[in-house]
């Protein structure tokens, strides 16, 4: 379901993962589950473009409207009457010897782990002011509001208000017993140095759709992009309503 | 040593919880633990007083100002050359049968727990325009980032960045395996409603000094304050250096 | 529904905390919840008779048997083809100056903690043979695998399965980031000191239901109980289809 | 240091990696970290033989004699006054389409797990008498006590006492905020299922030193080894001085 195979603009539109549409757009519809309109997300927050996501699986936090529902939300579009829920994105970049070897950008999270068996990986983490230190852990995932439903909470992270500038700091399987999820602020730059001496390959992965791997000595910084992604008709409201029903959540056995 | 006894404005002030110090005053040295901060934040941030905050016990996450170098810091400070540390404060209403009935603020958090022999109570928690949910625990707490590395780390909540404008919402012993600690957005009031049927007495608590026995029905809502903490030579820097020495933050064995 | 009022065998028998009936019996019903079972187990337990629990109201943990089963498996019952569930009981002795002042037995869970405002209390706690060092917390669970979907979860603490030698010392919000609930084995009496040091009173909980205030000095011997909780109708497999009806345990959205 | 280098018995043997010695032995000297112990104890345990952990690097849980103390520990074992530790080890069969293809032990952990990019695997677990559940993870982990202080206690599983008959579930990142580590009596076999559907390789790993590729449709069969790990001068004492010492283990600030 979750394949990347689908993208629409207006009419004509087919994407595929790579292949960035050239534009200009008014409004793109992603058809499919949450790992599509992520894709989506990467392609159109850069050029401003607000996306409809329709939800063709289940239920989804962020591909939260109904096949049976789109054309009412999209009639409410027209007459201007539907909100944007402004969603942080993040960039990173990372250094190798000096120099800028990769870039991109992300909806839910940037991920720096180990790949192959499990094996712990070293990490120095710090902040352009602050200083986090050592990570010994299955990796580390840096997650926005949007992503702290996802693989960040599978490793422990609280959920974030899906509007908020935060950025959740969440390792993976840490091997220290007084390790906890971090909450930064978002204009906070995360620097993450995956340490010169390393028993595994080191990953980086973004939106679990993007994966360079990293060499020891490699550097990722973590930012704030300069746009956000414009979600159609998927607000705090729905978020807060997808946590209860497809996560769940839940205060207690008689709520 | 965290006794309410102390409180300094230019020489000659001594405070006690209750009798808020008239003013005008440009500054107030705080002399004591972290709970003396709280004491006088909640006294000087309504008038616009910066807080210098002396430690005269155990390294405190708030009173990190050792007792040698006060003198150094308030000569930086005449000079101008001390940037204040803006902390999120907050208040809490308590509204009984329509009519407020009591209200504070607070530096760390405000709990609404049971008391006496540990039970679970029963609250139901929103926000202005979300959905939380039924709680069924031996509390919540509601804690700024100040307050995510006292009570709210210790009920198993995320460290947040101590200048975000942001709430953590923390369930104590939630009865239920999914419910997890939120983080929202401090614009958002939070309204926890205490049930009708409960089988333990509740109180409010605030930055653990204040105490409100609350009825069942009665209505607590949870706001950001007015005004700000403003810390002397407390900022993000040091927050994140007492976590490593307080808190013994560590990623792992070697870290 | 989980009051006191337990009913019991052959037709008239008519239980109240703190009343043990004298037997001999070759049965006890416990028409309730959770709770009457607890109440029948230390009553009965002693006494080497077991208990067919009969569940008024939700579903129970331990109070499985729904009204109109009973029946069916008294019926099973008399011709020997239910099988017993054994369950590991508790005992907590009190130390005072030297002097046993108070004993009793629990089929849950012996916590030590807190009483009124939350406030850390201070606990040192070891085995008969090993050291597990201080505690600055709410307080401190030992819970039996019976109990540990009981208060212990809350806090925390792992599931366990239910006919288990084991004893999980779980803390309520610990003021450490390094702390975890330890399962250790059933045959190693746990020593809990109350420091003398205390900012809060402390009392001793048993199965929700005993209370005795604690002062500080005080030692609490925490061990197996001679007898066993011999459960009707109540087994392993019992348990674990009532933690995916009752606590929503759930291994992933679409289990 | 966690290399494999094994040294042993009467002074000659050098060990590999799958060479298993031939033996007859009285003793196992094994020098190194805690990586080192557990080869020796899957080539030593099956023979009856006892080891002696001769710790050449940092501290480790089970490799607790200090090179300066091995004489003495050695004099104390010939005069027949050194307690051995007997320590639970798991066996992990493979089976694919009826037939069994892998089989070994481990004195830690029986690790499934996916490889390469972190991506959710789906497994059903069961006991031979009760039912788990369906798990959406990056995998699940399967330690004896001995392992709780290894991957499990990182994934956030209990500290549990080392001579516990005991095996405890832990999943890795689980895809639900319902799940939790499992404690099991060590003489229920736990069957894991790798359902047919995965989008990812999927890795059967022992001990962190042995890996096996797995297929969907493939049934691990965990159980109880018929043989003990029996270690010299490293029993429940040391164990819970290392947790402090390693672990950093600490109850609160002043503990």
């Amino acid at each position: 379901l979750e394949k990347m195979e689908i993208e629409a603009v207006p009419f004509t539109f087919d994407g595929k993962p790579g292949a960035i549409p050239p534009g200009p757009f008014d409004l793109a519809f992603s058809l499919g589950g949450d790992g599509t309109v992520l894709y989506a997300a990467r392609a159109m927050a850069p050029l401003g473009v607000p996306i409809l996501p329709i939800n063709l699986g289940t239920l989804g936090f962020i591909a939260a409207v109904h096949p049976e529902e789109w054309n009412s939300v999209f009639e409410h579009l027209l007459r201007g009457s539907v909100p944007l829920s402004q969603r942080l994105m993040l960039e990173a970049w990372v250094e190798r010897d000096g120099k800028s070897v990769a870039t991109a950008s992300c909806l839910n999270d940037v991920v720096v782990s180990s790949s192959g068996i499990a094996k712990i990986i070293r990490l120095h983490v710090k902040g352009e002011k602050i200083r986090l230190g050592n990570y010994r852990s299955d990796g580390l995932i840096a997650a926005t509001p949007t992503g702290s439903t996802a693989y960040s909470v599978a490793a422990g992270g609280p959920i974030v208000d899906p509007e908020m500038e935060a950025v959740i700091i969440s390792p993976i399987c840490p091997f220290s017993l007084s390790n906890r999820p971090m909450v930064v602020p978002a204009d906070e730059a995360i620097i993450v140095e995956v340490e010169a001496e390393q028993r595994s390959e080191v990953l980086l992965t973004m939106d679990g759709q993007i994966v360079e791997p990293l060499e020891p000595g490699d550097t990722v910084r973590i930012s704030r992009a300069p746009f956000k992604a414009q979600l159609i008709a998927s607000d705090r409201e729905v978020f807060y309503r997808v946590l209860h029903s497809k996560l769940n959540w839940s205060g207690g056995p008689d709520a």
